[in-house]
C-alpha cells in the first residue's frame, strides 16, 4: 500500500498515479483526549485498519493530485532521527570542504551516534520548504527514511524490520553553521516526508535501492542504500538502545555524496527505487 | 497556580503541601482524533480553564501526595530543547575535564546554540530516573524549565516572556560520552519535569531565582538564574528564530557547575526558589 494525507486531514491510497480518497476511514481511529498517548495513531492502528483502507478504495473517488496538498503520511511522530554522514563518500566530501564542517572534525556516525530534528520541522511534499536564512549556505539531502510501526525497545539487528511500518523519501534540509545539527537541522519545513507512507512489501531489500535527487533538472546525488554505513537494522538496533521508539517515528537514515546549496524558487526532484519520486519547491521564509 | 498531573490522567492544584483534585476541569478539553494539532492541549487551553480551575479548587477533594503518582505537567510537548553550558563556571568546569568533554572542544552557547532532548525521554518526578548504561559516568543536571504558552515564530527579546506558560524544575539527565546530546541526553526517563507548573505570577523576576540539588543529602549543585549566560527572554528569542514554539515545549535553560555522577538508588533532592522542590529516586534500567 501507498498511504498519502492530503488537505490536512484526508487519507489517500495511491495506487500507479491515481489518488484515492478513503479518508472515511479515519472514522475507525479513536478520539483521544490529553493527555495524548506518544506517537502517531494513524501508524499504530494501521494494521486494524488494513483490510477497511482495502474495502474503501473499491468505493472511493479518485482525487486529482494536482488539485489537493500533499503533507506528510506521517502527522504525530514522537521523534525525528537523523543518521549523520552515514555514506562514506558523503563523510570524506564534509571532511574536505570547510564551508561544510565550519571548522569542526566531522566524526563517524560509530562515534557522534544518532540526532534528533524537530518534530516541527515536519512537511509533505506539497507544503514546500521556506529557506530561513539567506545568508547561511543551506544545503538539500535526500534520504531512505523508515517510518516505525511499533513501539520498539532495545530490539536487535536480527529482529529490527518487524518494527517498520514502512519506508518514504526524507529531505534532512541543512542550514550550515556552527550550532549543533539538532538545530541547524529543526528550522520549520527543514524535515520532509513523503509523499506516500509505502508499505514493506512494495520495497522489497531495503538495503538495495537507488536513490537520486536533482535541482533544476540537474542530478546532484545519485547513491544505492548498499552504500549505508549503518543499514536500517543497525540503524533501528542502535536508536531503540539509547530511547524507546514510537509508532511514526521516523529514521532519517542519512545522505549519499553530492549534497549542494539550494535557494528560493529551486526545485528539487527526489526518487528513490520501489518508494516513489517527489517534486519540492524551495521559497524564501 | 501550580498545577500538577498525576496518575496520568488526574490533574491537581497545589496550594501549600495540600494536592487538590480538580481533574474534573478536563472535561473542558476538547477531543481530537488524527492528525493530533502540535503542543500540549493542557497549556493551550490554560487561560481558558484559569476560571474553571478556581472553582473547583472550592469544592475538590484533598488527595495525599504521597499515594499517588506525580507526572510531567506538560504531557505532550512538541519539542524538548536544552542550553548546552549556559552558566560561565559549568563551562569551566566541563572544559577542564577529559571525563566530561570526552576529548571535544566545548564550545560556548553563541556558538553553538540550542540542542533537542527527545519527548519520549519525559517524566514526571514520582517516576524515577532508570540508568541505562552502567558503564558510563551519567550526571545530574538542574535546571530552571521555561514552558512555553503560546505559538512563538521569531519573537524578540522585548516580548519572549509573554509567551511563557509557566515555570518547573527540570532535570537534564546526561549519560557520558562521545554521541550528540540530542542522543545522550535522549534516554528514556532522562527528562524530568515537575513537580508543577507554576504559573508566572507566582514567580516573579526569573533572572533572580537561587537554585540547588543535592545528592544523598550532599549538596553539589547551587547558583542562581542571574549567572545564565543566555537568560529566559534570550533563549525564547534564539529558538523562535530557528523554530515556531508551540505551547507545552520546555526550554531547559542550562546547569549550573557542580555536575557530577549518579548510581542507582541515589536519591536527588532539588529546589528553585518561588517554583519548588522534587525528590526523584535513581534505579537500574
Amino acid at each position: 500500500m501507498r498511504i498519502c494525507r492530503f488537505n490536512e486531514k484526508c487519507l489517500g491510497l495511491l495506487r500507479g498515479d491515481i489518488l484515492y480518497d478513503v479518508s472515511t476511514v479515519l472514522q475507525q481511529l479513536p478520539k483521544v483526549s490529553w493527555p495524548y498517548p506518544l506517537g502517531d495513531s494513524l501508524i499504530s492502528n494501521l494494521p486494524a485498519l488494513k483490510e477497511h483502507l482495502i474495502s474503501a478504495v473499491e468505493h472511493a473517488d479518485a482525487v486529482s493530485i494536482a488539485d489537493v496538498v500533499i503533507n506528510s503520511p506521517v502527522a504525530n511522530p514522537s521523534k525525528i532521527i537523523g543518521a549523520p554522514v552515514n555514506y562514506q563518500k558523503h563523510l570524506d566530501e564534509v571532511d574536505s570542504d570547510a564551508e561544510l564542517h565550519h571548522g569542526q572534525s566531522v566524526k563517524p556516525i560509530e562515534r557522534i551516534g544518532l540526532f534528533l530534528k524537530s518534530v516541527s520541522s515536519l512537511v509533505g511534499v506539497g507544503e514546500g520548504i521556506a529557506l530561513r536564512f539567506p545568508e547561511r549556505r543551506t544545503d538539500h539531502e535526500v534520504e531512505l527514511a523508515v517510518v516505525i510501526g511499533s513501539k520498539a525497545d532495545r530490539v536487535s539487528r536480527a529482529e529490527a524490520l518487524q518494527f517498520v511500518a514502512g519506508y518514504s523519501i526524507g529531505l534532512d534540509i541543512s542550514a550550515r553553521g556552527s550550532e549543533e545539527r539538532s538545530m541547524r537541522k529543526s528550522i520549520d519545513t527543514y524535515s520532509v516526508l513523503g509523499p506516500c507512507l509505502v508499505t514493506p512489501d512494495e520495497v522489497g531489500d531495503v538495503g538495495q535501492l537507488d536513490l537520486e535527487l536533482s535541482i533544476n533538472g540537474e542530478q546532484r546525488q545519485a547513491s544505492n542504500t548498499r552504500h549505508l554505513i549503518f543499514d536500517v537494522p543497525r540503524l533501528i538496533e542502535l536508536a531503540s538502545s539509547f530511547y524507546t521508539l514510537y509508532p511514526g517515528d521516523i529514521i532519517m537514515t542519512g545522505t549519499p555524496e553530492g549534497v549542494g546549496p539550494v535557494v528560493p524558487g529551486d526545485l528539487l526532484e527526489a526518487r528513490i527505487e520501489s518508494v516513489g519520486k517527489m517534486s519540492v519547491r524551495f521559497r524564501a521564509a
